[in-house]
């Protein structure tokens, strides 16, 4: 069998190498350079390398970064990807010594460590835009810790709450979307450099040293799994899905109460698409893009983190660039999500008039009044139950609100317990009345503004903790930069 | 409450309007004109516009094609969208008549005829390329029918069979997938227009001229349906997950064959990346490349489907713009997979040697002998199979090819059945050939090159009818691309 | 290296040879059965197995399965499996004869043989009950072709259209959906049997036959295939999917309609839960659990699919019992959305005098007027926008419905055209109506009934050739079974 | 509209609430009992019950448990659900007073708090079983510190390594998942109690006591997020899905590891499924039964968090009840995994003969050679990587292991150096062994034993940590176990 073929066949060439080529000039070739950068200053300072051929090194380095135009360069095969091309930059300016840059790593450490820098901008950027939107959903929650909602479960309206108490809701599931995310962050905070193909090396490598230079809190560990583990990635599409999925849900509640005949939630002019023809058609359409967005950033989410099964815990590819880039679109969506929503929901406000006929229409607080009855007016359960169910139909009948009902009451009281109720009339009202309704329920978690305005603090004091665990980050990484960037300077001094 | 915002909010139309416009103008742009003039034609022919309105907007459009560059717009937020900027140019040069081609549609049914065209041009070119894939792997097979495997189960060598035959395995389910990508294709081979905006239109329009001018095979009935109903996309998107499903295990075959240990397939060097230091290390990387490919397309299809989950029938924009676009990248991953596998498995050839000794190693025709035994020589099963199997152990024992264990099975079958075997040494060596195994396998489906022959036949007559059934669509668009210039043409003439 | 160890190991047992047994018992053993004595006919059909021995096997066959209780079974690790149970009972039997049953064939080929036998039964009852509620939803949309509903778009009121129009909608994915079930079940209708263990056998077994014994339309034809595709199941799968997948959506439309706020549609009080106290509050239940049993059966059919993902062609378990089993809940689940959804959506009415209220609120037939001034009182579109838009806005603030408003619209008439309308307050009503606006749009595939009615008798015809393919099959699988039976009980004569 | 239909119709009592009340049977009546009797003593504690109330309740109560075989019951329709039946139940034996126990409590709070408690007991077992299985491994990467392996990268030898390396890699990963379903476990660790319906309540209720009765660290704050935020679901079933994900890529190298070509991994006899007539057979199905166990686990996971996917957020049944017990499969085929898995790995032994003659084929230290020439004998690394090479291709034509080929090697050092290598003999067949490659790979995280040795305390400190908050929580379950208890009985007294 002899076999004349000569790599690359233009089809790999043109399905896997040229794309791989690109996608590594956007993405990863400033990070590739960082990595050359602290790879040689650790060489240098261990000794692996003496001063003068990691100056040598460095000197072209930096010539090589001066002189090209990534942007302009095209795959041509001639070099197997864009390491190689660098490489052969390098022995083209240093001879042998070009080679010696790449002692002691591998593509393998290079590649994952590549992914977590690329990874970590897109993550904390994700971790901010989260802590802008429910930053500004604390501040509207604050605003409408008295306003009026009707509040639903199974699509029915069942209570009075305050648009406060449902954003507080929503704002505790974005917190804990935060904690996953930041947990998924420091699943890519451990540098693989020093783990080399497989199994470190025989040279005496620095893996801290090279870790803190690029800003990570540490090596990862074993080194077989510095190039195999993919849960970093799994790790952090797997908490970014689930941000979406729970914003997608909220998006559904907006969809309802925005629609013509619920009419709970008014989307400003801005935020709606309008005929012209037809003056009261207003689609809050960007509804619908939240929703799909949302859903397609799940979708992408999936798809990174579905690609990896069953694949052999040591193969390799599943894991590196083109599933990495593929991946970078969910941020992209998600990041759309988030920046319109951050925009949408401060901008809404809720229609009194219609929450006050709906919570009319559908006596949503008859259940306050049995239960006042039990506590104020001496029934047992089944008594004021009976009494609450008579009035509602009555009023409902009559097309009244149940706190125009008085009259109706009284004579359920007087006919269920056989005396009169001890209510007045203004203690019916405000027994009935949704204001009341909330101002008694001023339990931990509950609407009434007192006990919104503790839960909105502890929220405040969970963001300001998760922000402040990303500055911790954030810092590490500048100054990492800023440390890089001497060490680096100095070798060519050196 | 007074609203003085104004449409769009800018992040609106960061996040939203703007991506939208852009993906308008890479996919939509030319459909849209198409559909503009086919509707304009009908307008004209039904009499709903007369023949100088209709010459005049004719006129209009083609003026506005001519003079518009459209890579080189950019989204300013005056026009809610693509489509406004159209008619907002009809009507700078016609006045109210510009308002006219929009009588009897809307962009709901504009909307889905744009994206059933951009995803038919897709879908066709996908299933012409799994057509030329099928192609040569018959014509690989038929090449191969004589050549020796070792076929595995469980990941464990089984039984002799030849390339050509697992070949016809695989080639199998392709046409299947082919026929489930054909069915799907159909699915969007009827056309939405006339549906206006969910009801159809109080003109008297004709659907069926519309979809015939746009090469469609017929209007889709329902007119809510053609606005709401999202099977034409997840019918097509499962059809495509399968295929890339279904080739993704043959991959996983791929892999296990070529590694170093097994080395069934050599994989040539145009398609190996290798290490100048390490000359014995050949790494078969595109077929990692076409698992991750493949799983990449799996999920995207996945997430497009998925997207639709829970959505109202009647909701509209999780089906459109956005994540019809978002699929194409499936269109895209798998396309390159299909590429590369149309390449990879005809370069690639059976290492012949590596068969033998593997075949040799697992005794892998011992069942043939022990089924030549009850045929042959008149044993029963459980005689047959104690006398194969002494003969196996005490060929592994000596480290041999169990066709050079004719003295082990005469002892074996002395020992067994109380006689000589009737078998000479060649008769022996012939039944555990596994030349021998597969010659009599010749039934319906079987390894024998004659069986095989059969099969490949019949594949290519199926292979055929698909290509004839996608040949007398894509005339059919040809022909109607034709048609519709012509009568534009005339339009503008009258 | 010694090893001392003997198979099973305990958590081998317990984790799967226990549990694979359970599964047996409960699915497949009287399709077992089946295969044993198609299988036994045919090898004295063709004389592979001489009469006596046929008809011995045939005896001891009846005999365990007569003698056998298989509910009462426990797996104990004796035997590896049924089949070795079944085949040990033979033996015990017949001595080495009892191992000629298993001649020219393998556990692969039964295995799949078997899963498609367990899989078609639940197939057919799927698409016998998908028939049953397209039938009735046919019914109920001939029922309601002239009842009103709002049709909405973005969720929000768009035109008037009928509830069999909409259902129409619903119908036609249906049977599309049942389509690609119809060609899913055609992929489980090709017998693996005669496969063997990869490569057919060297005896001169007759495959079609047994694939006739056993009701298959014929046999699969690749044997490597018939044990090593898994497309039958994926296929199967995908299929159901999508019918659940769409039918969730029309759930979400049925939320929607009967929420207390809308109320187009009343769902009898035999299918909501109520509350005693809050007479007004009806809880319509039954669409949240089909939506949540539609999204299981989603999530179900997605797992079988996605467990081949990445599994080597030529594996085998991934396919096999476990999996199988796991799929089975799918059938479950969706059964039973359909079963509800059969008596839920017939049950169910439209409300229509919240539907006239919503429609004039939300003045959903100001389109057509527009149009009508176009073809009946010689506006420009411009001008009947103008007139149109006028008159909604003049009725909004008036709290009137549109068809109230000729005054209204005679005045913007005047202001815009200079001229007085043509139209009368009865045209203008008429005009404005929703009956009309129906009426107008006798399309095909529009809302009047005249183009309802023709739709559904043609959507009758979709679904009877639909059923009599079903019909079809499963006749042919009683035909078999009778025949299989026939010839079983002549072996034993013989 | 008259509407004399009665609850509930026969098709949802059939498809629905049957299956509901078999589910609450089954899985929650013991937790719906916990439940009633916290919220008991906590009513009393409060005064919100009077102290003779509270008796009486709980005496009937304490009855009704000691009277129900709850096992026995049949679903009727006359009870809603199950809650009714006990309410019932009450009310029959204390009339109105019957109903006190439900003051200031709903079925909602009362849901998901038992879905919590169920879920706890499981995800309490699973994280058990983790750490079974991660103590087993690092025991088993001790033993096998200085078993040598051949380390794969792409499916083809690379480097030598040792199995307790290649397990360490394996146990980082498990131990990231156990910290990942340790967090997500506190996700299931706050109580809704006190949510009542949605917004609290009236009452002047201690949310803290009843959470501190049932075990829980504390309430979960916002009322509205304590029935219908759902991802205290989707956060743990994440988190499974992930732990099943990464051992199935594990499982994909002991597949390849066990095939009867690379022989890396020896399967004993006790987990390996034979055949009598091919001994050499020896099918390690396990392995196969894991991949699609882990594989149905992850999808099981999905369907979970993908029900949720698009429901509203105030919609409740799509986490509760059905989808609730659809997700114990995972834990289920999860469990059998973990099981079956910490039966296999410790089972399993390395091959040493296998690895040594893969290794030796493969020239697997070839890249140590070099590093040492440039470390030991001053050559530049094109001039190591040159003679290196050289080298390989000299011993592998000459079918010889590297370690051989002293007199190739010196050859090529003097033919590229023009000199004599320094290394002797001994020094060069020291450069090349397994062993060599190995001992200087003692770096933080690398295969040498020293480093190993290191690394495994690491894990098991990290290991310990897990163990003990798992500890802590589950004395904390069994602490308020016994309180409640003494709590309940002490109410009897009063």
């Amino acid at each position: 069998m002899t076999d004349t073929s000569v790599f690359p066949d233009p089809a790999y060439m043109e399905t896997v190498l040229a794309p791989l080529f690109e996608g590594v000039k956007t993405h990863y070739a400033g990070h590739m350079m960082a990595i050359n950068r602290a790879h040689l200053v650790m060489l240098a300072e261990t000794g692996i390398l003496g001063a003068e051929d990691a100056a040598a090194i460095a000197g072209a380095l930096g010539a090589i970064e001066a002189e090209t135009d990534i942007a302009s360069l095209t795959y041509t095969g001639e070099h197997e990807d864009y390491f190689f091309l660098v490489e052969a930059e390098l022995k083209a300016r240093l001879g042998d010594l070009g080679g010696a840059l790449h002692t002691a790593r591998s593509r393998n450490d290079m590649d994952h460590t590549m992914f977590k820098l690329a990874l970590r901008t897109r993550a904390e950027a994700l971790q901010a835009a989260l802590a802008t939107l429910t930053q500004a959903l604390i501040a509207k929650a604050a605003d409408e810790a008295d306003t009026l909602i009707v509040a639903y479960t199974h699509g029915q309206p069942a209570q009075p709450s305050t648009f406060g108490h449902y954003l507080a809701a929503m704002i505790e599931v974005l917190l804990r979307d935060m904690a996953r995310l930041n947990a998924a962050i420091d699943g890519i905070d451990h540098c693989p450099m020093g783990a080399a193909a497989i199994t470190t090396s025989g040279f005496p490598i620095d893996r801290g040293r090279v870790a803190d230079l690029l800003g990570f809190s540490g090596p990862l560990l074993n080194s077989y799994g510095c190039i195999a583990s993919v849960d970093y990635v799994t790790g952090l599409y797997s908490a970014i899905k689930l941000v979406f999925l729970h914003l997608g849900r909220v998006v559904q509640d907006m969809a309802f109460w925005s629609s013509f005949e619920v009419g709970q939630l008014y989307v400003p002019n801005a935020l709606v698409q309008i005929s012209s023809i037809m003056p009261q058609k207003r689609n809050p359409v960007p509804i619908e893009h939240m929703r799909h967005l949302a859903s397609a950033t799940v979708g992408r989410c999936d798809m990174v983190v579905n690609v990896m099964h069953n694949t052999p815990f040591t193969d390799m590819n599943d894991s590196e660039g083109e599933v990495q880039q593929a991946g970078y679109a969910a941020f992209d969506s998600g990041g759309r999500v988030i920046a319109l929503l951050t925009a949408f929901l401060p901008a809404c406000s809720v229609n009194g008039a219609r929450v006050r006929a709906n919570a009319d229409a559908a006596c949503v607080t008859v259940t306050e009044l049995a239960d006042t009855l039990v506590r104020d007016d001496g029934l047992t359960f089944r008594q004021a139950h009976e009494v609450a169910a008579k009035t509602a139909r009555a009023v409902i009948a009559a097309g009244q609100p149940l706190g125009h009902g008085f009259a109706a009451f009284a004579a359920a009281f007087r006919d269920v317990a056989g005396r009169d109720s001890s209510l007045s009339d203004a203690a019916f009202a405000d027994a009935t009345s949704p204001e009341t309704f909330i101002a008694r329920r001023n339990r931990p978690g509950g609407p009434a503004p007192h006990a919104l305005r503790a839960a909105l603090q502890e929220y405040g004091a969970e963001l300001d903790a998760l922000t402040a665990a990303a500055a911790t980050r954030t810092t590490r990484y500048a100054t990492a930069q800023d440390q890089l960037a001497r060490a680096f300077t100095d070798l060519k001094k050196s």
